[in-house]
């Protein structure tokens, strides 16, 4: 998607460690309008693959996720990374690594939210180990439900998470994939 | 807001401590066409105020957030709760009491994202003891920017924090206000 590869170079920093901030529009600060035009792509993507559920883990992936639903006229889930006092028992759950916070949070979703037979969008800001991804997956697989597919905004392809989830048959479509940034210079290429 | 309160009396369970769940529209589950007509009923009525950004505050406040800011097509920022490393040093801050996950939460948001003569909306799904609103409020008037008012998904009206960020002049639009709840028999009432 042209116009997001123009708002990462734009917009995005370059930080040692692999970091992409785009708090400008993405993860903090979330550009509506903006945001509301990957929704859209991701609808033309998945449009016809029956998708009746989005899914996606807090924080910062509930933004894309809900203004993407609204497409598909389908709800959207949110996974929660910690158990509170209003969360019910009966959970499906799985381990994922964050490397931002660098923790492991338990990523869990009430069963009743999803239900065999659903077709499962997952929706996610970022893709780099496929951590989150992976979790999210078994998580619908654990439900007897059917992944359709994930719709990233940003691949980092340099690193493997896409490739393996790839491999492994997943259908991934991500709306700008980074191919190389440099911290030093502030560069970033993509694959087009 | 009828349709609202009907769905809360529909699908809300009411739990001991004045627990109310909503998840299976609000903050798990999110019902994106029902949030949608939440956001449309926000910019009914703040609509002409000015509003240039809208405000919350992780998680559960980002879905309507983000559906509402697309009527005002204007961003939406939400303050983050913990320290990440990609978070910049430079952030207002202000403590909030969570009676959900029963602690103290510093919020934060980059100073980048929130500026004087910025005329900011608060969104979020409740309302109860007021803690988040009064400190994203701080937030706000941190910043040098103006305080246009919050809308609130569902204030717990027996509760006194609508009562008293009223009575400091804010203006406070809930699209549900519920005037008492009991976990025993299930009921919910509201004020109309």
């Amino acid at each position: 998607m042209k116009a997001l590869e123009d708002k990462i170079l734009k917009e995005g920093e370059v930080y040692p460690g692999n970091v992409l901030k785009v708090g400008s529009f993405l993860n903090h600060c979330i550009d509506v309008p903006f945001m509301c035009e990957c929704g859209k792509e991701f609808f033309r993507l998945f449009d016809g693959c029956g998708v009746n559920k989005i899914l996606t883990v807090e924080a910062s992936g509930i933004a894309v996720a809900v203004l993407t639903a609204q497409y598909f006229g389908c709800p959207a889930v949110f996974a929660k990374k910690a158990k509170t006092s209003n969360i019910a028992d009966d959970v499906y759950s799985a381990p994922v690594k964050s490397y931002t916070h660098n923790c492991i949070n338990q990523v869990m979703i009430e069963k009743k939210y999803l239900n065999p037979g659903d077709k499962v969008l997952v929706i996610d800001d970022f893709l780099a180990h496929g951590e989150a991804l992976t979790g999210l997956f078994k998580l619908i697989e654990d439900a007897g439900a059917e992944v359709v597919g994930a719709g990233i905004v940003i691949e980092k392809a340099f690193q493997d998470g896409g490739k393996d989830l790839r491999k492994r048959g997943f259908r991934i479509e991500s709306l700008a994939r980074i191919s190389g940034m440099d911290a030093e210079t502030g560069s970033i290429s993509f694959i087009n």
